[in-house]
């Protein structure tokens, strides 16, 4: 059964009005885009004044693509008052389904919100849906289409679905799950949202979407507050919801009318009831990627109370995530007798002795898989382990390789490391999938410095930037499983 | 006038104490580190097993190096027993100064806590002084000694110091300080403080070393408390005391005395006597690196009121920055009149009209600086400019290098477009320098991606990784002014 929006997300063909030559323009930023990620439709440049663009054949309008081939989607990134010519080209060629990128509408007064009804108004009437405008495009990684005003590189396909009301906040956010290595299915940049609401696409992702896993939204004001919140509440009991709330501020709503003509509420009370509705309201971009890695990977896994053990190789790590635990209450829980017998015939004697369980730089590798088979076995009562400060042996190995003052002949044994760590890592991750417990990591090293860290990444694992970071989002998953399981 | 502590951070030359060849060992690392990094002084190796370490001519004992010889400091990174035989081999050369990597003292128990008695006693009998036991080691940029248990490469020289009372906690720091191209001129992993306590490093830090601009501690527990909070005091008044206190929640403090032996207190007290003594107490080691960037830029700047214009390239940014500025209760000054008139001729129609000023993604780089010239022209009373989503004009331009659509005739324009956003960035950099009013900028653009961004760096400007962050950091600095100005 296909969804009356398939065509946004699935389509066979697209057609980009405004596609352009000239490097200094989004038509060309974005017609680079989809050719450069290799598109797997057809694609159609339209541009009157050039016959290629970045080598594809291109028409002077909709109308001079060869009548026999069918456009599923119209893409259009040219000035606000030529939109409606567009849409009526549309009408004329049987095509239901338009991203109009162009600003100049309801977001820049009073003109632009005329402009904006008008385009709305014939949409609706010939049935055609809009997503805009005012937007920064879309992403669709099951057929690769990156039609977004932002260079994107190596998308990883997966199960999150991001909707973002701000352009630049979307785009730079899928920057930077391309950076760390996310699966995303889809982005939408919303817009001034003159038809599909957030609502709109919550609904799909949710209800209809199988590929989604988890959903994102970056929400300045809603228009539809009372079906929005009806739907939080019903999807987030099959997947999470995970919200990012800005606008909510005096200063705030006055910036967010501006920028997208959205009428902002008091962020105290709509925060409360999206969150007795079920959804994760974070506080930042990166919190919502760090749970997004964290729900994706651990979606089934349950956690109602919140008792963890730390694993730290420094000490400092593990006060830190200890006072962060006492903060957010989750629950150190004591090591049981057998766990700490046989944890303590493992370590070097001046180990912590407790939990935070601090190896205490110990250079034996292996330790940490043991010690958390220890755990897992011996105390099941324990949800999670958090483990600080992984990644180093093979970061060390591998600026060495690159040492001048290492001999040659050494240099194998460099190798060595790095293989040992990664198959260390291997291990720990089969332990959690064994146990279904999570694994939370905190490592301040770059993954292009640390071939165990790259690794972890390679993998779609959570790795978290600071213990506050990883605490906080164990504490959100905490609380969604009690939500849902209504405890 | 020299100071006791002088022969710390300027020897003249040092002996490495179980220097090794063996890669996989610490005395491997810490000697690699100091060789790699060229530490301007004599490097003598101690290992009574091999006649060469690294390339350099090694001796079995200090005993061994040649009469003659004057050793400054001695670093040892051998198992705790064996440490104090060392330090009577110091006293028949005559040597005074001294680190202690080895850990296995207090914070492994009985047995320990009576080593370190006896080593500590011994040392001050003699009249030697010691950084550590159970530390990571000492940086010092000035003669470019990387004494330390994690490879650092190109730390820059400048105004920071930082003292740490975990070794983990600040070698990753001095990591990330490096990543981040963060001018340092030492760091001290403080570790047990058998003798040379945070205290002593805050007044030679402070008081003593003119180099200092900023100070930051890591510090879990203190033990001499009344002269650490006078000296605050004292110091804080010539040179921001940044502080991340950790080991203060129930949970905390337990993994705090496993780990330094540290008895912490209460936090909430602590840190009120802190604040109040003048200290900037952050929450995470990216505030105090921020603020560390910040301080150092803006050192003697005037930020009373914390009044501030936002001026981002996209809306949403703006809406995250003002909400923010909101809950940290600093003002977005509403535009003159005459500001409003001339920004309004500048920019495109639908643009924000208010503060934030949002460019709407204009694609007219050099309306940026305009924009700032007549903001601090315009309008006195402001005193930052918050700068949001820049950078990515070279970064557009840097990708579009590498594509293989683009033709080759075509590439030039893109360096002329990198070129113009440097060009740009100085520009704005002599703005603020000239009214001596700091401009804080947000990007999440990766700096080896974007050569505007990888400029900024190289500046050692302080670049945030979101609104959050930079709003948080200004904060600080206000609270700092009023603080010292009696406000």
């Amino acid at each position: 059964m296909t969804h009356y929006l398939d065509p946004f997300f699935n389509p066979q063909s697209i057609a980009l009005v405004g596609a352009s030559n000239n490097i200094s323009s989004w038509g060309f930023i974005v017609a680079h885009n989809i050719i450069q990620n290799n598109y797997t439709g057809s694609f159609y440049p339209i541009n009157p004044k050039s016959d290629k663009i970045l080598g594809h054949v291109a028409y002077a309008t909709i109308l001079d693509i060869p009548q026999e081939i069918k456009i599923d989607l119209v893409i259009i990134i040219i000035p606000a008052v030529k939109v409606l010519s567009i849409l009526k080209q549309m009408t004329i060629r049987n095509i239901h389904h338009v991203v109009i990128i162009s600003g100049g509408f309801k977001e820049s007064g009073k003109e632009g919100e005329l402009l904006e009804q008008e385009v709305s108004t014939y949409a609706m009437k010939n049935g055609i849906r809009i997503i805009g405008p005012n937007g920064m495009g879309i992403v669709s990684t099951r057929v690769n289409l990156t039609a977004v005003m932002w260079p994107v590189k190596e998308l990883k396909q997966g199960g999150l679905a991001f909707i973002s009301q701000s352009g630049n906040i979307g785009t730079i956010g899928i920057s930077v799950a391309s950076r760390r290595g996310i699966g995303l299915n889809t982005y939408v940049s919303a817009g001034n949202m003159a038809d599909l609401t957030i609502a709109d696409y919550l609904e799909y992702f949710g209800k209809h979407d199988k590929e989604t896993q988890v959903i994102g939204l970056y929400v300045e004001g809603i228009q539809d507050a009372r079906r929005f919140v009806s739907l939080v509440k019903e999807i987030s009991k099959i997947k999470p919801v995970i919200i990012l709330k800005a606008g909510g501020t005096k200063a705030g709503r006055r910036a967010a009318h501006s920028h997208t003509g959205a009428i902002t509420g008091d962020d105290t009370v709509f925060k409360d009831i999206l969150q007795n509705a079920g959804s994760i309201i974070v506080n930042s971009l990166e919190e919502m990627f760090d749970l997004f890695l964290a729900f994706s990977n651990w979606i089934d896994w349950s956690f109602p109370r919140g008792k963890v053990v730390i694993l730290t190789l420094g000490g400092g790590w593990g006060v830190m995530a200890a006072d962060e635990c006492s903060r957010h209450g989750i629950t150190l829980e004591t090591l049981s007798e057998k766990a700490y017998e046989r944890i303590n015939a493992l370590l070097p004697p001046y180990w912590s002795k407790g939990n935070p369980i601090d190896t205490v730089a110990s250079l034996n590798l292996d330790s940490l898989r043991q010690i958390m088979l220890i755990v897992f076995e011996e105390m099941p009562q324990v949800e999670a382990i958090l483990l600080l400060g992984i990644g180093g042996f093979s970061f060390l190995a591998n600026l060495a390789k690159s040492s001048p003052l290492i001999p040659e002949e050494d240099k194998s044994s460099l190798d060595f490391i790095i293989q040992a760590e990664v198959e260390l890592f291997k291990e720990i991750l089969a332990l959690s999938d064994r146990f279904r417990k999570p694994i939370l990591i905190t490592t301040l090293l770059v993954p292009a410095d640390s071939p165990g860290v790259k690794y972890l990444q390679s993998q779609n694992f959570p790795l978290f930037s600071s213990p506050a970071n990883m605490v906080q989002v164990f504490r959100y998953m905490v609380n969604h499983y009690r939500w849902k399981n209504r405890i």
